[in-house]
């Protein structure tokens, strides 16, 4: 099994000039340029604990590959080579030929070249190594924030989570559960009678899904902001529990203004504001960048979203203190009823 | 649970002075020596299909990190750096220690820094990605044997598959089944009385299981055979299977003297030579390395054995053609039942 699995990754991949040996070989020769330092990163997938059970293929190999990129994009990393460790099952050509669409897609994206790996057999699971280049010293770190700084994030906020809790369970499906179109299908038609709630919904999680299934990671954004932020970090586990990291590493603390959280129209629509709230700061899977940076570099930092074409805003500041503080409009602290680690499978 | 443990295993973990930034940010970042160039190697073991389900955490640990190790043995390349995926079924502290000191003592004794990795909540699955490096184009590859070179193989045959086919099935056990001692334990107790062929096995099980539970890279030697072998690979499937794929790379075909293959005293004590062909040319886990070279090399090969202490030995020669081919002592071509793959849950 493993070997033909291997043949037919190897056939599909593009080179780089600086892969010296690619797949194929006991390992990969790579040549890393003078005077750059080699960033690396690995994180692992597992079915039902990181994705939903019913997620297409090609949505896992995309994610599988973005979650990596996403690390990549908080060190402010050009991301370059990626090694891939595929637990299936069963040999399934079909499956393996789709999840290579998500995954070399999004590699193709980036320029990153796949270089190496291994298929075994057991549960599905799906483990990615990437490795990125950086200028010395000029790389983005968690534990460079400093009192004084405003803290921003890229993009909008819950919108995984948000499409995980519309999701009906796998077990449930049938016509009643709301339809998995996929993140590449077109959004529901526009109905001519009036919408009911359900149909609202429904038309909500296909606005909602692409981020569950297919999050940007923002590797252009993260690259434009090494000089410009101090710390930053990749929201994967929800915001407060990440941003928790930043000050725990930089020995300071955060204020963050509830109402700044940014939130996408289709997080509106679907969610009350009581609802939405625990989505944007505990919900994992967003995928943004978490950053802080001087107030001086303001200017530049809204420079950087108008170039890269990615929202950025400015949610609290860094004081001194420890812990993740979060204000509502009348300055009351506010609290989600539990924080971090709301992946699905609980 | 992610961050606990990844907090226990940064407590204990070593540093390079090439390690800009180790476990703890969103990703390692790392001093690649000028002028060197990047070898990377990843592998993945999974519970039952990798290690028996009885496997020792310890063991588990130390063979995660050995087969990544042997891949880069089989380059050539001075191993500097691994990660490591963990996907556990819970947070176990007590297993999460035992499987670092098998880990991070195979690490210790090669120099290696663990520089990062993840912790995921799923069936036991150990994902390492190591990284060495090699002197630009001094790099032993799988495409470069040459018809008239000799076939050597590093250490014995056959071992850990032997081990494999005497232990009892997990599921029996009990008195009557052979005990498991784990590698670090002492061999058995040499009996007063002459011993029954139970007690015979017993012995060599023990003598046996090191090498399925913590086979030894060949690091030093591959390194040593720089410049002296055209082409290598490490055994990991078995010896015909592997060789094939040297053979392929290379457009050659190999022929080998079944005779030749070397076996331990404790293989050919428990098994009767129709018994261990099988497990030497077709049985997997041997992570020894298998190389050919021309015979002028021959003298300083044998050099490479005493300095390294790991015995090399002929086995065969490179021909034209294509494929593998045993002869027996009478010149017969000989077929095992079947090759490659015998890993054990089929």
């Amino acid at each position: 099994m493993e070997f033909d699995l291997i043949e037919r990754i190897r056939a599909r991949v593009p080179q780089r000039d600086d892969v010296i040996l690619g797949i194929g070989d006991d390992a990969a020769v790579l040549q890393v340029p003078e005077g750059k330092h080699l960033v690396v990163a690995t994180d692992t997938l597992n079915a039902g604990v990181h994705f939903p059970l019913g997620t297409a293929p090609a949505d896992i190999g995309w994610k599988a590959l973005a979650v990596n990129l996403s690390d990549l994009a908080a060190m402010g990393a050009q991301p370059a080579w990626c090694t891939l460790s595929l637990s299936l099952p069963m040999a399934d050509v079909q499956w393996l030929d789709e999840f290579l669409d998500g995954f070399l897609g999004l590699a193709a994206r980036h320029g990153v070249a796949l270089i190496g790996g291994d298929t075994t057999r057991g549960p599905l699971s799906i483990g990615v190594t990437v490795h990125g280049l950086v200028d010395p010293g000029r790389v983005l770190r968690r534990d460079a924030a400093q009192v004084g700084d405003e803290v921003w994030v890229s993009g909008t906020l819950g919108d995984a989570a948000a499409a995980l809790a519309l999701l009906p369970p796998p077990s449930a499906g049938g016509p009643g559960g709301l339809a998995r179109q996929g993140a590449g299908g077109a959004g529901a038609a526009q109905p001519l009678q009036p919408r009911s709630i359900e149909q609202e919904r429904e038309g909500c999680l296909q606005a909602l899904l692409p981020r569950l299934d297919r999050p940007l990671p923002r590797v252009d954004t993260g690259r434009a902001l090494v000089g410009l932020a101090h710390a930053a970090i990749d929201l994967s586990d929800g915001l407060l529990a990440d941003l928790a990291h930043v000050c725990r590493a930089s020995a300071v603390a955060a204020e963050l203004r509830l109402e700044a959280l940014p939130a996408s129209p289709a997080l509106r629509a679907a969610f009350e504001p009581s609802q939405r709230y625990p989505l944007q700061t505990a919900g994992g899977d967003d995928y943004e960048l978490c950053f802080t940076a001087p107030l001086a570099a303001r200017g530049a930092i809204e420079r950087v979203s108008r170039d890269t074409g990615v929202a950025l805003t400015r949610i609290g500041m860094i004081v001194a203190g420890d812990g993740v503080r979060v204000l509502d409009r009348q300055g009351d602290h506010w609290q989600p009823s539990r924080d971090g680690y709301m992946h699905f499978a609980g």
